[in-house]
């Protein structure tokens, strides 16, 4: 599968329409920085977009409008291609920015379910998904509180049930999450042997695929000091280091569970400081985020592992405040689209 | 009561005599960075911290036990001058560095009552404490899980009933917890409308001392995205927003709810990334520690805020680990004595 993998394009999905996905991907592609990837949105929305980012002084590439993936061959450079994927709601192109929309959410999702039947069918490598908007997304109907959930019953429509879970990873650091998008009261309890268990096999399969076969994988506690031995807490004790020691008997090189207030900091891999680890599995979603964040989200990616594609995702949100400015940066999507490049490729 | 504490010198509780308290205590003497202190503690354990830093090739200090906080007039410079407190345990000097050990515990509390004593007094300005072992401290007897549990009742027997937050503090950014050494559940129930509010106010409060008296304090939600409108969880809409907006109308300049995972990205003050807040209340330990440390622990600073002294101490533990090899760094604790200084100054 390699090989053939190698030469296809990355689809990159609109996201809120009403967001500032169509103007960080008109971004992208005008500073040169989207090679060998096309887009899946609406015409309309997408040229609104380069306006915009025109009026506040961008420099923005023609659109052309292709009927699929392999058109791209026929494109000179420079150009930002543009599939629109059928079901598309009428009126896209006059949402007014920054407001919650049913037609934004309805017509995310029909591009992040376009995206998977073209790589599924074999006609592009990997995807990026720029932001959609979680209200909207419900507005529409959508029964999935993100991206990540709807890609997992994409996948298992198509016949690969996969089980995912989501990284976020910058230069210094990479961290696994076992659970995403639930209040912390139900992250707590989603925390179980099986769970941390799983996520870290996940984690070390997908390793893998950036050239880490024996990922060295520090686990997070989940109670200040991993519950200090069992006086604030005894997950760690009954549920984590079980499941650590389970990991290791599969010849995964798993460790911890360790206080959260320092792994990440031990896992930090920079300059004159070799992290300890090479990834981290946090036991719920900010205890893993915060660290990545904390330096600035631009260099933040999302990678969704367990899926049979590769998908990533800038680490920020649809940022209503600013959408339809021409101002929001790329430097994230930009990202997400190099870590695709380098994952598909492996 | 300014002017008399600005001559007062800051009193050094030891910490565990097992771990690298004493260690790290001699150090920062040795370098001449603990400037008008002195040290709560065991003679023969300083001894002997000293003879570990002098065959790990470090030039240490001569020790000069004193009877009260007076004397350190009457010292010539570079001395480290000790003051027993009364009923330390004997054979202290004997403890097997790195092994939880009761009268460790026991030696830790004394210390610390004896700062309290000192300081209400009126003999000693501020506290900086090393760390302690919670779990000699628990073989010990002590029903306090730390330090600032200890100090909360120290100050109510000495008539000054407090209600007391942990910050955590390093050049870039400040932290105060709603709660600390609790496990994740209890610290979810603990995150009510009263403890928000009086966490914003007591930090409201404190930031006077070290020159805001209007302090921009950004609130974090407590489930991801800060509930996303109630789709990931309520305690925002019922508990946090409603508290924001009562310290609002009492005249503080707070914010909030926001995404726990991007708040202390915001609110990071570095050269070129001004911090769009001053402080940020963190609704549980790890939420608030996690970004402080992330960039290494030697820089940050453990301040109790709402007792009616200051009282800092550096933000690693014990670290049985090189306790006993004279390795260990001393750069968190100086920055703890600088701290108090400045607080205690104000």
């Amino acid at each position: 599968m390699d090989a053939p993998l190698r030469a296809l394009p990355c689809a990159i999905t609109m996201g809120d329409a009403a967001g500032i996905g169509p103007e960080i991907i008109v971004r992208a592609f005008a500073q040169r920085q989207a090679p060998h990837a096309f887009v899946l949105g609406d015409m309309a929305v997408l040229r609104r977009a380069a306006r915009w980012l025109r009026e506040a002084g961008v420099d923005s590439p023609p659109l052309a409008q292709i009927g699929q993936a392999a058109d791209l061959a026929d494109l000179p450079p420079g150009v930002l291609p543009v599939l629109e994927p059928a079901g598309l709601p009428a009126g896209l192109g006059q949402v007014e920015p920054g407001r919650i929309d049913a037609r934004c959410g309805a017509a995310a999702a029909a591009c992040v379910r376009a995206a998977v039947d073209l790589i599924l069918r074999g006609e592009a490598g990997a995807m990026a998904t720029a932001p959609l908007h979680k209200e909207a997304f419900a507005a529409a109907g959508e029964p999935y509180p993100g991206h990540t959930e709807l890609l997992a019953a994409e996948s298992a429509r198509h016949g690969h049930p996969a089980e995912v879970r989501m990284m976020l990873a910058n230069e210094e650091l990479k961290t696994v999450l076992v659970s995403v998008h639930l209040p912390l009261r139900r992250a707590i309890d989603a925390v179980s042997f099986d769970a941390v268990l799983q996520t870290v096999r996940i984690a070390h399969a997908a390793a893998a695929g950036w050239g880490q076969p024996q990922p060295r994988i520090a686990v997070a506690g989940l109670n200040p000091h991993a519950g200090e031995g069992g006086l604030f807490g005894d997950e760690e004790l009954r549920i984590i280091a079980p499941a650590v020691v389970a990991a290791r008997a599969l010849g995964i090189d798993a460790h911890g569970p360790f206080a959260p207030d320092t792994v990440f900091m031990r896992a930090r891999n920079v300059p004159g400081h070799p992290g300890e680890f090479d990834l981290v599995v946090a036991m719920y979603h900010d205890q893993g985020l915060i660290p990545v964040k904390y330096l600035g989200v631009e260099q933040g990616v999302n990678v969704t592992l367990g899926l049979p594609f590769v998908r990533t995702s800038p680490d920020h949100g649809t940022a209503f405040d600013i959408a339809g400015t021409g101002r929001a940066h790329a430097a994230s999507l930009v990202a997400a689209l190099r870590m695709a490049r380098l994952l598909a490729r492996a």
